[in-house]
C-alpha cells in the first residue's frame, strides 16, 4: 500500500476525498436513500410491490438500504448477482435475461445450495424443455416468467401471439411453474414528457395485465404480472392487475434520466471524483485523470436535447458547474470544456484540484470500478467503502 | 463452484469453450504471438526499441510473451498497471499520463520500494515543481519526460512553443531528470490510406525530434526520444532521432484498427464469446447474452467508413459471419442482425448455440473482464485462463 491508496480497513476513520486514488466512484448516502424512499411509496401507493433490479447498484451495502430487514424481492442481470445476493441472504431473486441450457443448470444448482428462490425468464418452448429437463436433473421445479414484449424493444412475446399460450403450456408439459408475466418497457428511455411518460406506463401496464389474462383464460394461474422501467416506475398512476414493479437506475439515476425528466440534476447520487492533471488555456481545455475506463464509453446523452458529452462537472463537494462537461474522453484522460455556445467561463482549476463527474449512464460508469466511496452531501469525509460485484 | 463455472484450477485441463460461463473474453495465443512478431520486427529494423503500452492487455502473462526474458521496458497508463508489473519483474517502466502531486508522491514509493526505474510525464512547471518536491521528501531523484503534442490531439507542448524550454530549466532547477521527449500521434487513428499514416508517422516523428535537437541547443541531455500510436508505429519508415516506439492495441489489435488499415480481421485475437438466448425471426434478429457490459460501449466504427455496431460476428470457431454484426446492446442482452443493405440471410442458431464476437475497440472490451480464456485457431480447448488487473 502506499501513502495515496485507500486502507479497506481506513474505512470511516477520518479518511477524506483527498486521501482517495483517483479516479474514484462516489456514492451520495443521503441521495441514494432519498431516491430509494421516493419510488418505494410511489409503487406502495399504487398497491404494488416493487422488485428492484440490483445490475445498477451490485452491491449488498445498497441492497440492505432497499431491504433494511427483508431478504429481497430482487431482480438480477447475470447469475453471478443472483450467487452473490443469495450467499447473502436474499431469498426471491428473479434473473430477467432469457436462459440459456447452461444457465437453467447453474441456476438451479443455486437454488438447491442455497434454497433462494430463483425465478427465470423464457419465451420460447426450446427454453422451456430445457428449463424442464434441467429441473428435473435437479430434482426441482423450476418456475419461470413468459417474457412480454409490450412495445417493440427487445425480446419476449406480443400478448397476442398464440406463442403465448403454446410456451406456458409447453412449460406444463415440462414441468415448469409458470411465475406470471414480465415486460420492460425498454422504449420509455427515448421519451421526454410526462404525458408520453404516463401513457409508455399505461401501455405497458395494459399490456401485461391483457396478457395474464389470456393465459388465466386458458387455465394457467399466472399469479405474477411483473413490469417496470425507472421512467415508467416513476410515471404509473395506475397500477390496476400489476403484482410488482421492477427498475434499478431509480436508486443512483443520472444524466440519462434526467434528460428524460424522471430526476432533477441534484438527484444523481454517484459520480466519479478526478483530479486536474493539465490545461491547454488556449483551447479552453482542462485535462483530468477520468476518461472512459473510469467513466465509461456510455454516451447516452448523446441522442437527447442535451448532449452532456461523457458527464457533466461539478466541483470537489458536488456543485454543477454551469455548461462545463466532459468534451472528450480517452483512456485515462478527460477533457473538460464548456458546452458548445456556452457564454460562460471555465473555473480555475489549478494541477491537482479535484472535480466530480456525473453520469450518463449509472449502470455502466459504476461497473467500471469495484468499490463506492460513501459520502454525504458536500462533505468530504468518507463514510464507508462499499464493494460491488462484476462478472458473470 | 456450480456446473457451468470455470474452475481456475481446471485450465488447460481439458476444458473447452463450451464449459465457460458466457459471456467469456477469449484470446487467441497465435494471433497475439504473431501480432507482437509483426511489430518488433518493424520496429527493430528500423534501428528503435520498442516500449510495448500494457493499458491493452493488463496481464503479466501477456507482457511475458512480449518480453519472454527482459524486465521491459513497458509503458503503463495508470499506477496500478505500474505496481502491478514492477511488483512482478518489470524494472524500466514510463508512467504516460500527466502526474499529479498525489501521483507523483506514489510513484516515487513505487520506486523506492521495488528498485523499479519509473519515469513520468508532464508539461507545465507546476508539475516539475510538485514532482522535485516529491523527489526531495522520498530521498530519490525523479525523471520524466516533457509531453509533446505533435497532432493538437490531447495535451503536451508544440515543439516550438518556448514553454517547452522553460519546463525543462523548471525541472533541473527542481531536481528532476529529464528523460526526453514524449509525444503520441493519437489523430492517425482517424486516417484509413496509407499515404496519410505514413505521412502522419513522419509528421510525428520529425516534431519529436526536432523537440529534442530544441532542448539539446539549450544544454539539456534529452537521452530519450519516445514516440508511437499503433497505426503510426507501423507505417512509420523512418525512425531517424528516435530512440523508442511506444504502441500497445497492436498486440490484440480491434476493428478500428481494422478500419484504420492497419491490420486484418484475422489479425484481431481477442473476443466474447456469447450464447444464443432468443430470437426474432420477423425482425432478423437474434439475441445472445454479451451485452455492453461485455463487449464495452466502445462505438469506435461509428465514424468509419463501415459501422460495425457493437462488434463483428464469428461463428464459435472465430470464422466470420458475412455481414452480421452485433447491431444493438443492452446491458446484459446483444442484438446480431444483418448491417443494413445485406442481401446474406442470417445464420441458423438455436438457443444454446456459441458465436464468437471482435471488439470495436480491444482496449475497452477486454476492461470489461478479469481474465483471458486462451485459445488458439478454432480449437475449442482452452490452454489456460490469464487474470488482468483494473482500478487504479
Amino acid at each position: 500500500m502506499d501513502a495515496t491508496q485507500v486502507d479497506p480497513e481506513a474505512q470511516g476513520n477520518g479518511l477524506t476525498i483527498d486521501g482517495l486514488v483517483t479516479p474514484a466512484l462516489l456514492l451520495d448516502e443521503g441521495k441514494l436513500e432519498r431516491n430509494i424512499e421516493r419510488l418505494a411509496k410511489h409503487v406502495s401507493g399504487l398497491g404494488a410491490v416493487l422488485r428492484p433490479h440490483m445490475k445498477t447498484a451490485k452491491s449488498i451495502d445498497v441492497a440492505r438500504r432497499v431491504f433494511p430487514g427483508e431478504p429481497g424481492p430482487i431482480t438480477v442481470s447475470t447469475l453471478a448477482e443472483a450467487e452473490y445476493f443469495a450467499e447473502s441472504g436474499f431469498t426471491d431473486i428473479t434473473y430477467a435475461v432469457g436462459i440459456s441450457p447452461a444457465a437453467a443448470v447453474r441456476g438451479l444448482n443455486l437454488s438447491r445450495r442455497t434454497g433462494a428462490n430463483v425465478k427465470f425468464l423464457l419465451d420460447t418452448v426450446e427454453q422451456a424443455d430445457a428449463l424442464g429437463e434441467a429441473g428435473k436433473k435437479a430434482g426441482i421445479t423450476p418456475s419461470a416468467f413468459i417474457e412480454l414484449d409490450v412495445d417493440d424493444h427487445r425480446g419476449g412475446l406480443k400478448p397476442l401471439d398464440p406463442a403465448l399460450v403454446d410456451v406456458a403450456n409447453r412449460m406444463k408439459a415440462a414441468g415448469v411453474e409458470l411465475a406470471g408475466v414480465l415486460s420492460h418497457a425498454g422504449e420509455s428511455y427515448a421519451l421526454n414528457t410526462r404525458e408520453a411518460l404516463v401513457a409508455a406506463a399505461e401501455n405497458e401496464r395494459v399490456a401485461t395485465v391483457k396478457a395474464a389474462d389470456i393465459l388465466r383464460a386458458q387455465g394457467h394461474a399466472c399469479p405474477i404480472v411483473s413490469l417496470g422501467s425507472t421512467p415508467t416506475a416513476h410515471f404509473s398512476e395506475n397500477l390496476e392487475g400489476v403484482t410488482e414493479v421492477r427498475a434499478g437506475v431509480y436508486m443512483f439515476f443520472d444524466l440519462v434520466q434526467h434528460g428524460v425528466g424522471v430526476c432533477t440534476l441534484d438527484d444523481l447520487a454517484i459520480s466519479v471524483l478526478a483530479t486536474v492533471v493539465g490545461a491547454k488555456p488556449e483551447k479552453g481545455w482542462i485535462l483530468v485523470d477520468a476518461g472512459w475506463m473510469a467513466l465509461s464509453r456510455d454516451r447516452g446523452t448523446a441522442s437527447q436535447e442535451v448532449d452532456q458529452g461523457y458527464g457533466v462537472v461539478c466541483d470537489e463537494k458536488g456543485h454543477v458547474y454551469d455548461d462545463v462537461i466532459v468534451s472528450q474522453a480517452s483512456q485515462e484522460h478527460g477533457i473538460l470544456a464548456l458546452r458548445p455556445g456556452s457564454t460562460k467561463t471555465m473555473p480555475h482549476l489549478p494541477i491537482g484540484s479535484k472535480v466530480r463527474i456525473l453520469p450518463n449512464h449509472a449502470c455502466a460508469m459504476a461497473a467500471q470500478h469495484d468499490f463506492y466511496s460513501v459520502v454525504n452531501g458536500d462533505s468530504p469525509a468518507i463514510r464507508a467503502r462499499w464493494p460491488r460485484i462484476r462478472g458473470w
